[in-house]
Parts: structure tokens; C-alpha cells; sequence
């Protein structure tokens, strides 16, 4: 009865969280609808990588929105900024880095309130994390619950029908409790990218928040990292 | 000293309103940063109203912002759902109409957002109005709060700054009340562009509800109305 599956919109960026969350929404019975950004972010490869994780988890569909957020600036994901690297997770959280883009989750949920209101969906699933993060603010639950709050005045769906909620099911859970349960769902990580700042040839540089935090991921979780990096 | 004064960035999509509230912000005090979207409106001419608009009235910068709206579809703005027509204003704003745009606000808001952060502004002008309107939900002023908490609880600047405050001059005024302001403030409303359903050279259609709140406005204000109508 796939067909009576209730619609869910999910962000998937190609990593390894938004892989999960996939995974998540629809073991929860949802049929997914992938939503992908290119917008102007320096790792380009995560687009492939939401691509190869949209169609390996069944996503009912699969968008790719074309904004331009590098036209705004003010982030080494989209600009000149060099990403920070280092060679332990240690300060990671405790500041907000300058890989940060601003507004980046309130503009996609945006995006995905639109679409999950054409569709007839109430659902909006987003892969934020408040443990094992770089700090940004938009990855905090109380973000979250505000978001919902627009999302359910500023629309006609919100208006006249049922109430949108935002899942964020792995908001509580460390990098290796999400890969523990990705891995139990099925999610093949090896198609999945996190670097911000890959190589020509798209391979992880290892040393960035976003690399770190996942290479301690599998490590903690003791499930072997598929990930090829440039620099072991 | 106008390198002084605060930056605000002004959503502007080169119809009555907007360029009223832009009038607006700079008459504040505000040098205003005038944000269009080119969305897959079928209106593509108020695009080039809001050139017109942002040159005239002295912008310090505009910025057309890509996204396909369209792509999702829901609307009679962005579709082929024909736009409604009327000659009268009775039953505008009963009913959320079909030129209703999924999200449309919250996307543009979350934008305005990205692009103030990133320009040090904390000022957000939207030229939203509650009474002589179509009934979008995303006009009403619950939702711009709620909208300011997710500015300030999902940015960098909103965490560790001032608070960002969205303005919304015009949310209490008749349309007649916005001409006769806007009039005062030196706007050519000759620059701007309302309807919703223009002719292939570009003119007004006259019966949107666009253009009858337009027309309607005009006449109680006393100004004369320059929009050359396809129907008279």
C-alpha cells in the first residue's frame, strides 16, 4: 500500500545525517520527497551524493532547487573563506564557524513548506543535529518549533487544514547513535558525502568540522567508514 | 550623511506597495537594499517595475534573486489556473484565492533575512497590507512575528546581536491611505506595476483583484490613476 502512504517532504543535502533522516521517514511509513539545494556551495558533490541517496532509498521523488546564496556571501561554503581545518574535534560547537550560511535552514524549509503544501503533505523532515554539530542556530530545536509555527500561519494549508510539523528525528542523537540506526535501516554511507571542502576529484579532505565529526561518527559507532579521504 | 544611516533590505516586487514601503523606509531613515525575485511569475513585467522602482527611488542596491517557483506550481500566479476575473472588489479577501503562492513570503522573507545578515542589517520592509487585500494568509501580521522569532532564533546575527525586526508600514492602511502616503513621499506610480494577468505588451488587465484594489485605491485617494488598462 505504498500508494497510501501519507507524503512526507525531506531535506537531503547528499550527507550522512539527511541520508538517515530518509531512512527514518520512511521506515515511519511516509513516502519521501527528496528536496536538494544547489546553492552555489563549494562541495559541489553532495548533489551527486542526494542523487545516488535519493534513488537507493526510494524517495517518491526527487527536487534539486536552484537558488543562489552565494550571490549574498558571508560563508566559507559559499565564498573566498577558507574552511577551517583541524586534526581533532575538540572547539567544534563552541562557536559558530564561518562555515555557517546564513539563514540556510530557514530559506530551505521555506522551500519545503511550499512544495509539501502542493503536494498535500504535512510533513517536513530535516536531518539537524544538537549533539555532535558545528553550532549553527539554525539547528536548534527551538528554531525548529518557531519555524513550524510560521509555516502553519503563513500558509493556506496551514490556515484551513491540518497543522505542518517539522521532524528532526535525529536532533538528540550523537553521530554514532544516527549511523547505528541509518546502518540498521539499510543506508549505504559509501554514497554519501559530508566534506565541505573535497578535493578535485571529490574525495573528503578529512579535516574539516563536517569530516571530523564524521569520521568519529563511525569510529564511536564501530561501523567502518566507507569514506575515501584524501588525507588518511 | 547618507552612508550613515542603517541599511534595511526592502522587499520589492514593483507593485504599489512595495514601492510605497520602500518610500517609506527611506523617508525613516533606512538606505534601503530592494530584494525582487524573479519566481516564475506569470507578471514578469513587475520585475521591470521594480528596476524602475529601485532606480527612482534611490535604492542603494537591488538585488533580483533567482528560484522557480514554478517548479512546485499551486498557483494561478506561476501555473496555468487562469487568474480570476471580476468588476468589482465585492468578495476580495473572503477566500484565500487561487493567485495565492505557496510559502511566497516565507520564502522571500527567509532571503531577506540571508541577504540583511551578511550587509550587517537587522531592518526588514515588507509591504504587506491586512485590509484592501487578497486574503493571503502570509499578509497577516501573526505571521510576520512569528516570522521575526525564526529570523532571530536561526541566524548568527539574531543569536549574538541586535534583533532583527520586521516592518510592516503599510499593514494597517487602506489602499487609499498607501497612494496618498506614497504620493507625498514622491512616488511615480506610473514606474509601478499591480496586475497579475498583463496583456502581452505589458498593460494591466484591469479585473485581477490586483488591479481593482489598485483601481479602487486611486479613486478614493483623489489621485489620478496613471496605469494605462487594456480594458478600460
Amino acid at each position: 500500500m505504498a500508494g497510501a502512504a501519507p507524503k512526507a517532504v525531506v531535506l537531503l543535502s547528499g550527507g550522512l545525517d539527511s541520508a538517515t533522516c530518509l531512512a527514518i521517514a520512511r521506515d515511519e511509513g511516509f513516502a519521501p520527497y527528496a528536496l536538494s539545494f544547489a546553492y552555489g556551495q563549494r562541495h559541489g558533490p553532495e548533489l551527486d551524493a542526494a542523487r545516488r541517496v535519493a534513488g537507493a532509498l526510494g524517495a517518491a521523488a526527487h527536487h534539486v532547487a536552484r537558488i543562489d546564496l552565494a550571490a549574498f556571501g558571508g560563508s566559507a561554503l559559499t565564498g573566498d573563506i577558507p574552511v577551517p581545518k583541524s586534526d581533532t574535534v575538540d572547539g567544534i560547537g563552541d562557536e559558530i564557524p564561518v562555515t555557517y550560511v546564513p539563514a540556510r535552514n530557514t530559506i530551505f524549509l521555506s522551500f519545503a513548506v511550499a512544495w509539501a503544501e502542493v503536494l498535500g503533505s504535512r510533513d517536513l523532515f530535516i536531518g539537524v543535529n544538537a549533539l555532535d554539530y558545528s553550532g549553527y542556530p539554525d539547528c536548534r530545536p527551538e528554531f525548529l518549533e518557531a519555524f513550524e509555527t510560521v509555516a502553519n500561519l503563513g500558509t493556506k494549508a496551514g490556515v484551513e487544514g491540518d497543522r505542518f510539523r517539522v521532524h528532526a528525528p535525529l536532533l538528540r542523537m550523537t553521530k554514532a547513535e544516527i549511523i547505528r540506526r541509518g546502518a540498521a535501516l539499510g543506508v549505504d554511507y559509501g554514497l554519501t558525502h559530508s566534506c565541505y571542502d573535497p578535493d578535485p576529484r571529490g574525495r573528503a579532505c578529512g579535516r574539516c568540522d563536517s569530516c571530523l565529526l564524521r569520521r568519529k561518527g563511525f569510529v564511536e559507532a564501530g561501523v567502518p567508514d566507507p569514506t575515501t579521504y584524501a588525507r588518511a
